[in-house]
């Protein structure tokens, strides 16, 4: 049927049409048609809306995100018809049975993943089978190669090139802020991609944002670390392994983080940067992702077998996860955190210890560190000045300002200090609860929001002395995060748990 | 945040904000937020769907089916607020991780289903859950109580109710047009409810809509039973076990019909219609959805099983299901051919020997015929003039026109005759081909279209002489059938098999 372009501007993969003109191409609301754009030849499908007055017949609502496919302007005339069923879905509807899916099912998969040819419902069905029904490890590297092939890709012609992914769980684990400037100081290369956060009060691109753009290119994103040595940025404005980000979305609603999944996303990132040497953090703990070392070693091995498959050198870092990574949660105050650290200006904790382990074993796998010495290189990197030189060239290069320091970043003007509520020591940090309340003080969307830690897990606290600062940029959610706080109690001091009654107890 | 209402014709259960506005409520596309109407008190949870010029800040946009939810009219101001996961998500995860649910957990994911409170996505993990670490019967049990209580319910004071339900998969299958007046000329209550075609060319909701409406509420329903002993409407339409519609449109992609879901889906609609008598017709065949009668059998046991938990008294009848009922594939033509045998206008065959073998087991169940002698009774019902005149009580209350005979009701104007390729017998007609054959000419939307067998399985044909019509009411939808025929070959006679070469064959 030819319907006459009417441009929506509404950012969704649809098309709005009469309800008459629906009924007479075939199609409810929710199914698929195609456009074809007859003057270019270009053609999409979309997903159908329907209206009896918004509209009129003969015409047809192109909403933003089908626009920037089908590149049309109002009053110019297209075909819509009914659109095929993906064959993807019969591919879907075999892993539900449990049949293993080869190679190219894999791919017509994660290509209409890509192009948007399935609806989140379907992709979700994707996800569940696989999540249920799990992946074995060819399917994983079909996946990795897959998601590898459906984006872009980066190509430098000096190796090794060293790439590092932590898999989350854990709060204020800002440690790429200080791995990839010490790395690069070295002498290697390290373009890292990273996230922003969904469920977390900040992904490392949350955090760098704080300093400088973190929206590039891939190609932008190699300029500059052929130029400075790194990089950090968001995988997201990439188009490195884009399917990801799909997935990531429909298992959001569940908290799921499906194993295969999780290490094709991983790997296919890697894999797609060109890294020849990787480092995977796996935090252990009974709030973390992992709950055990025996877990972590098994999905240690799972990565490294899929390095294997595809030539990259993968080492994995079973790290402490029970409580949050140096002393804060949040953009600001985890930005202003490493900072401090680069500049020499604060004591040595977590942070430091958990950064130079990890970027000491990148630097012992790429040789430029002998065995066991690692660590002792990355702390002389960060003594030197070279390790902050170096940050600051990568802020300046993606458009941030150079002359930057720690103190330049305050927290939010709110804040709201909370006390021992008697003399003990800190016996539980929760790391979920802490993450909710960070979020409901507004973290990531609003910078300044986070918490600071006064005491950490084993720290003895007289009552009264202060356990940690909520802080926010707007009243409101610093209420509701003191609310939150009252509600969770992420933070246990001995001799607290037993009188506690939720319903009646002041807390503070 | 406090925003001004503006309505937009869209049919979907979403509100569309400004994206400064999205970003401060803290949402993005795809998000819930409650919406809170502060003078009446009423509150609603919708998708955010984000623009950058439709909507100003300040200003929500509340599409259609939101408002039918929230009842606001422009320029009013609403309370906007991100909304709280709802709890039925866990459960949903639960399930994912092959946990069975307990009778309080899937009753608030059913809850949330019917008040469109979970996204398409979030409803399709649930099904695909169920689907692959499936339910047990007190799963099935608790589901089809819990659809039974999320809807509308029929009363009757008077016993027994008897009701029937073909599982489906077979074409052709109008024996309802049959069962119902029967039954309801026997002196019992019929209350049928039935579905449109989703994939099929023409549930008996699309062929009884050739008669008389069909969309009617359950208190209507239920007074047009007491009234006339019977009725054929859309269930859709009466808000009974409203839950199934939302499943079955998930299904659809996949093409999945989870047994304890269908089980459920179906139990509940005869529990909710008020029913003491059930029969349940399960066609067999290697087409259809139940490949054998071992199958047939299991699926037999396990809805006695869940009618027993319920109080109803079940049979089924295991039938034919390798090739379609009757001769008509399509409403008008199938309307016709029902109503041909009630005007006793027609040879015996497959239609009335199906439908009086299903009545008579209603008849027995009831006590209106003796054992072994129910059949019978049916056909003397149709016989004696009894079931046309009932069925004609029904058109009429219904709101038809009870004076229409088979020969008024006539298939489109186009018509394309395909004759047998040479002499022999037919050996194969595919149910699925034959359904969308009939579908790509237009049906179940297309009264008038349709396929008109003349020669059955098992049938000698002699070359040249006709094996099927189409019929369609468009001539483009007739070629797109033709062609779509030429593919799928859905009748084979003997001796074409070996010689077809489907690139270059010629088809008739």
């Amino acid at each position: 049927m030819k319907l006459s372009v009417k441009l929506i501007d509404i950012g969704t993969r649809e098309v709005l049409l009469n309800i008459g003109d629906a009924r007479n191409i075939g199609v409810l609301a929710g199914d698929r048609v195609q456009i074809l754009n007859q003057k270019t030849g270009v053609s999409t499908a979309a997903f159908v809306d329907t209206t009896t007055s918004l509209i009129p017949e003969g015409v047809v609502g192109i909403y933003r995100i089908t626009n920037e496919k089908l590149g049309v302007e109002d009053g110019i005339s297209v075909e819509v018809r009914i659109a095929e069923r993906p064959v993807s879905l019969q591919y879907i509807r075999k892993k539900m049975d449990g049949i293993r899916l080869t190679k190219e099912e894999t791919y017509e998969i994660v290509k209409d993943v890509v192009n948007e040819d399935l609806t989140p419902a379907e992709l979700t069905a994707y996800i569940t089978a696989c999540y249920i029904n799990s992946m074995d490890m060819d399917e994983v590297e079909h996946l990795t190669r897959a998601m590898v092939d459906t984006g872009e890709r980066l190509t430098f012609h000096t190796h090794p090139i060293v790439d590092k992914h932590s898999i989350g769980g854990v709060p204020g684990n800002k440690i790429s802020l200080l791995v990839v400037p010490i790395i690069a100081a070295s002498g290697l290369k390290i373009p890292k991609t990273s996230s922003r956060a969904i469920t977390g009060a900040g992904g490392t691109a949350d955090l760098m944002e704080v300093l400088a753009p973190v929206e590039f290119s891939a190609a932008e994103v190699q300029q500059m670390t052929l130029k400075v040595g790194g990089a950090i940025v968001w995988g997201g404005a990439t188009n490195i392994a884009p399917a990801d980000d799909y997935i990531i979305i429909q298992e959001y609603p569940f908290r799921i983080d499906a194993r295969g999944q999780m290490l094709a996303s991983v790997m296919a990132k890697k894999f797609a940067v060109g890294a020849d040497l990787v480092v995977i953090d796996i935090p252990i703990g009974e709030h973390a992702k992992v709950p055990n070392v025996q877990e972590g070693r098994k999905l240690a091995r799972e990565f490294i077998d899929i390095g294997e498959r595809l030539n990259m050198r993968v080492e994995c870092a079973l790290t402490y996860g029970d409580s949050p990574v140096g002393r804060s949660i949040g953009p600001n105050l985890e930005v202003s955190e490493a900072l401090r650290i680069l500049e020499g200006g604060d004591e040595p904790g977590s942070l430091l210890q958990k950064s130079i382990a990890i970027a000491g074993i990148a630097l012992e796998m790429s040789g430029k560190a002998a065995h066991g010495m690692g660590s002792k290189l990355a702390l002389d990197i960060i003594k030197s000045g070279d390790a902050l030189k170096k940050f600051k060239e990568i802020i300046a290069i993606q458009g941030g300002d150079p002359t930057v320091k720690a103190d330049d970043i305050v927290p939010g003007k709110y804040e709201f200090v909370v006390n021992a509520p008697a003399d003990g020591y800190v016996i539980e940090m929760n790391n979920q609860s802490l993450i909710s309340l960070a979020r409901s003080a507004g973290a990531p969307h609003d910078h300044g929001a986070g918490i600071l830690l006064h005491a950490k897990k084993g720290s003895r606290v007289e009552k009264g002395e202060p356990i940690f600062t909520i802080y926010a940029e707007r009243s409101w959610r610093l209420q509701s995060a003191v609310e939150d706080g009252r509600r969770l109690m992420p933070v246990l001091v001995e001799g607290m748990l037993l009188d506690r009654v939720p319903h009646e107890s002041k807390w503070e």
